[in-house]
């Protein structure tokens, strides 16, 4: 069977999600969820959808959902582009802009995904370093010859954000579509959504998942330029968002009232938790997202493992050559608490 | 921007979804969904699930939806992959067997996706045409050197299947995997899902859209050989599938006798159906699908308007040089009595 895949695909190792322990005792901070339940709208969105839709195809290019998503950003609705999660639409970008051979860049430590992504089109890669600071320099950045440059920002594993003038610095650079995977803006101080009016290859992304607690709904959008949007539509599954998910989505960012309250909550908490870490001597980077990074301790590994059997489970990230660490996700109180003390108790 | 685009995506044209109509008067035959609404237990399942289950992550593995499916045909759970529709299946395949310059081959007329698909990959096609019978001579299908082969079973735009055996015979001539797209297979006589065995070529994409009637939940899954599917799984997204569909998904397969009840009335409306459209005079191949094919009468351009003037909204489907027709879906007793109505009137 071997034979019939690509020597690429056999070649590949494959993107490893975090655990999804279904134990409900084991205090879960390692995948970024947002600790409190979405807006009560958007089960009272779905509920009500649960009709003669689910028997018919959805809109295929969402229109009402990207009515909503356009208003929230001031943009116009042929801006934005919906995706199954945003890794889906990061999946688009990478199938519309890069052949077997091409180069992608993006900096490291990072998302694991984009590695995924560029080797499942064949592409060879450019990792910029950050600095200790998590700056980049858009020097070494912007590669020349880059047909894609992605950008999490803020950036996973660290939590650090570069301000919009940085991130504009490095469109600039570039000769090349680059993408700023927004999926934590919703805790950041900042967006790059406004510097596509001025960058026709800024293209940024966003999710549902974290700010708005919908990770189990599978939505993002994108905002680019109208002709990228166009571009990219030919590239999606033809219905690739599904119709309970557009409802409640579209619930969910009519909500921001909801969405400042447990933004609120969540950024007092990680106040607290890396006041509460550093206290414990981890060297912890200023988070614009809704986890810590923690490195430079004991061994990660050993940490990961001692965790894990007084149920707390955080994510082990190891980036070989480079640096590994725990990025810990900001729970509830209680929750914070628990993987406090289980922490105190380890060290 | 343009210059951005790969030249393959640029050359695209995309795939064109049929019409979503939000009328409520509208005579909807145009994509295929089923007439009747899917099991009740569906919306009782999302509705249940419509908890804490929205902010977390869903299972990236599918594993409950895998079980009952694997269960339904027999098959370990292994061998099962769920996708997002099983458009997203037929994506997924395509990026594990196929790169640029490789050679696809599938039937014409078919299912425009195929073309789609294979273009973004920047692939070279090989066509294999139906015999006047809706026929296919396996030593035309079975170029040499093809990379994956596409095989609709029931077909679309005909509505004709090939017999297991038939199925068999061009797995054993193909030296590449054969994607049975099984879509309409829950309307058919047959299924190749027990080929899967004895053939290791041999993958079955299923859809829970026209059986089941769920068209607006995406969701369809894969039966294949366990090694088949474990390299699929590094391609696929990490969460291609979402909470909600995974949970309706499974009760719907789980009601098999609703299943028998809806099918047992589209195949005798279609029955019906098909001989009231014979009698004028229109050529219509035996369909095993919950959609008829219509050529050989009037111009099909100036019918589909014609009818979509009486508001009764049918798909054309144009195959340049080949043939052009009407497909029109199986809809409730009522519906086919207006489409009927109007084709009288039209004629």
């Amino acid at each position: 069977m071997r034979r019939f895949f690509l020597p690429r695909i056999d070649a590949m190792t494959g993107y490893t999600p975090g655990e999804q322990p279904r134990d409900a005792d084991v205090v879960k901070l390692n995948t970024n969820e947002n600790p409190y339940p979405p807006s009560p709208r958007v089960a009272e969105a779905i509920a009500s959808a649960l009709d003669d839709r689910l028997r018919l195809y959805p809109d295929p290019v969402a229109t009402a959902f990207r009515r909503v998503a356009a208003r929230l950003h001031g943009v116009e609705p042929d801006m934005i582009l919906a995706g199954n999660g945003s890794d889906d639409l990061l999946t688009i970008i990478t199938r519309a802009f890069v052949a077997a051979g091409d180069l992608v860049v993006y900096p490291m430590p990072s998302y694991p995904l984009y590695r995924t992504l560029s080797e499942l089109q064949g592409a060879r890669e450019s990792h910029a370093l950050f600095s200790p600071e998590w700056g980049l320099d858009p020097e070494v950045f912007a590669v020349p010859g880059a047909r894609l440059a992605y950008l999490a920002n803020p950036n996973s594993p660290s939590g650090t954000a570069l301000p919009p003038e940085q991130v504009a610095a490095l469109a600039e650079r570039l000769d090349c579509p680059l993408v700023v995977d927004e999926a934590y803006a919703d805790f950041a101080q900042a967006s790059a959504i406004g510097l596509v009016s001025e960058y026709p290859n800024v293209i940024v992304t966003r999710s549902l998942s974290k700010g708005y607690g919908l990770a189990g709904l599978r939505l993002g959008y994108l905002v680019a330029r109208p002709e990228i949007v166009a571009g990219l539509r030919k590239v999606k599954d033809p219905y690739n968002c599904d119709t309970l998910s557009l409802v409640g989505g579209a619930a969910a960012l009519e909500d921001q009232d909801y969405l400042a309250q447990t933004r609120a909550r969540i950024l007092a908490t990680r106040r607290r938790m890396a006041e509460a870490v550093r206290a414990l001597k981890f060297h912890v980077p200023e988070s614009q997202a809704n986890f810590l990074w923690l490195a430079g301790g004991p061994p990660a590994g050993e940490l990961h493992q001692e965790l894990k059997g007084r149920k707390v489970l955080v994510r082990l990230m190891r980036y070989p050559g480079l640096t590994e660490g725990l990025r810990i996700s900001v729970g509830t109180d209680a929750e914070v608490d628990l993987f406090l003390k289980a922490l105190r108790a380890v060290l």
